[in-house]
């Protein structure tokens, strides 16, 4: 079965104030859904970034590049448009972009 | 009467992928409300844009500042969280931000 990024999110509830992390390296707009459920669309720029979960999370690569390290793992593994990964909750991970601008969307489980 | 800038749109679509402008200096992420008109929501980083308008736009200011000038006007206006400015359509503006991060939410009308 062949993964498809999600394009677009309907029936939602957008936020207007952004969140953002790392003086703006890293930003996003909170959606909230229909049976209440939350997610977020973001954008990554170029730096090395850290984020604890809380609820797991899973992240889909909208556009762009990034190479991701999940709850400690030794090794890092690149993630390209259209991939995703998932992080347990209450771990974390490491984020990083080394050109340009990744996107993703961020699902709280 | 006084003004409040909104805090979230409901029952909107949300598209994933976002609006990229200027090497990532300004992004938006695209909302298309249940009547099917569109507004962005977005950010902006320092620097001096000029955006071309078609339909004519409102520009609310979210959070940081900024400052305008509209039309080609002489004077520049500056703006803060909580006020707006509108652009006529088949126009321009340029906005500046010099420190932080603007964020908006433009409406197209």
């Amino acid at each position: 079965m062949s993964y498809q990024a999600p394009e677009a999110f309907a029936n939602v509830t957008a936020a207007c104030k952004a969140n953002i992390y790392f003086d703006g390296k890293v930003v996003s707009h909170t959606l909230t859904l229909a049976d209440g459920s939350r997610k977020t669309l973001g954008l990554i720029y170029p730096g090395l970034y850290k984020f604890n979960t809380g609820a797991p999370e899973k992240m889909e690569i909208i556009a762009g590049a990034c190479r991701a390290r999940i709850a400690g793992n030794v090794d890092w593994i690149g993630f390209t448009a259209g991939t995703w990964f998932d992080v347990p909750g209450n771990s974390f991970f490491e984020i990083e972009v080394t050109d340009g601008v990744a996107e993703y969307v961020c699902s709280f489980c």
